[in-house]
């Protein structure tokens, strides 16, 4: 196929309709979207690249176009925010033909039916491997949206599931943002800061502890565990896309949502994590350390 | 240098502090913007893979971070549009370290600070061949977007400058994006379709006729060719981008806007092309077929 059958392709698979506050979709140099009064928008774009972030042995198409959008799909979780459209740019890989990118379309699509996403635009090439970057926008009412630098001393600090399930599996598990529960974070518990677990609690704890300007103090005994997972993995394993969040002191969580306190914002220096009182090194996550295994 | 020391560094080269619509930029899971009232959003992604649309050989890293933001600009240009925000989503090949792409940002910022357009956001991973996802957003008053649907039989066919630049340079050609051009072309001249020439007049004008349900007649001794170029680097060199427009029968353009007029609209069917009275083949760039020398 070249490159304007694919585009006709990926649009009869995949590509909204106009509706609403979405103008126009594929087709055009650009999609246009009308945005909602009253509301801020969220953007956020994360690269997958085949061997680094998924290998063809554990992930078939249909996993990677899930987990691509799954990433984006998180971090609109974190902020509160409620999806609403994607783009996607792809770069085809020698084994991946029209068939390989329509299985990647359907895992895509399933996720994205799931949350009322529209796939309204993006971009094709080729490249020696596969490689995707994912841009997801989403809305959250004006000036609301969660953010990692508000987090205060004696707030509790939360986790949304249980930690190193991605690590326990060998990386195979596949990512479920959390959106209702971002949702109820800044509607009913009014989190004070809250980010996704991308890269490890280990360094993402540390990052909102610096954004926030102040120190935290874990419980390791409080920290759950995929089943199978090492507290080694649920530290520093990474790709969970659970939320971490800090609640104030007086939040009366439901215990239904899932929520797990796992310790305590205190004053301190920016950024410094302690478990069961020992200085834990930020260990997560990191492309430019070697791949994973 | 690891992830979060190169997102530092890339806030410092790049980043754009929160002002006016811009309530929050690098630092968070999300980017947030407030959208102006009474305004449409455009966006546009372009991802640019060594080897496929650039090599080290014809493009220092600078030049490739103008070429990718480059792209970009020109789409939003085609729609009418004011660029505001890019986020860029790069993945560092074994040969570019934080020099590199400190380089490369240079190419960016030159061109964004051009235009007032703030880097508000990205990811950051490595891969076999230097990528790069540009995402661009425009804004535009609602419902004055420039499409490429809205060509009519009797429209004349311009084109905003020399044709065939790109190719006759070898590809080395920096492209400039049409900004002022754009939005003169939605205010003054009233453009009925508009396009950017980024994969070659012969397929992009096929695109334009398609979607507008009409035909194209060209005339070859009026196509503006570039320093060097010949008619066939003219008609299917693509990597232009000047913009591609169509304007009605009544309308005066003005020569110092330097547009040419090289055909007009007739009835006839939808994404026929034909020049001095013979069919003219779409045969523009294409990445699916074998890279440029």
């Amino acid at each position: 196929m070249n490159e304007p059958a694919l585009i006709r392709a990926i649009a009869r698979w995949a590509a909204a309709r106009p509706d609403g506050d979405l103008i126009a979709g594929i087709g055009d140099d650009c999609a246009i979207l009308r945005p909602r009064a009253g509301e801020d928008l969220l953007l956020t774009t994360d690269l997958a690249v085949e061997d680094v972030h998924f290998t063809r042995a554990t992930h078939p198409p249909a996993r990677v176009g899930w987990k691509c959008l799954a990433r984006g799909l998180s971090d609109i979780a974190a902020m509160g925010g409620v999806p609403r459209f994607a783009l996607l740019s792809i770069a085809l890989a020698p084994w991946s033909g029209a068939r390989e990118l329509r299985a990647f379309y359907r895992g895509v699509k399933k996720l994205a039916d799931r949350y009322g996403v529209s796939i309204i635009g993006g971009d094709i090439t080729r490249s020696e491997r596969f490689v995707c970057d994912a841009v997801v926008i989403g809305g959250v009412p004006r000036g609301r949206a969660l953010r990692r630098d508000g987090a205060r001393a004696g707030d509790g600090i939360y986790v949304s599931g249980p930690l190193g399930r991605a690590a326990a599996s060998h990386w195979r598990a596949m990512p479920e943002p959390r959106i209702e529960l971002g949702i109820e974070l800044r509607r009913r518990f009014r989190a004070t800061a809250c980010m996704d677990l991308s890269d490890g609690l280990s360094l993402d704890l540390h990052r909102m502890m610096l954004a926030s300007g102040v120190s935290a103090e874990l419980r390791s005994a409080a920290i759950p565990l995929a089943r199978g997972a090492s507290v080694e993995q649920a530290l520093h394993g990474g790709e969970d896309y659970e939320l971490l969040c800090t609640l104030p002191p007086t939040a009366r969580r439901d215990p239904r949502s899932g929520l797990a306190l796992i310790g305590f914002v205190t004053e301190g220096p920016a950024g410094r994590v302690r478990l069961d009182g020992k200085s834990l090194k930020p260990g997560g996550w990191d492309p430019f350390r070697p791949p994973k295994s």
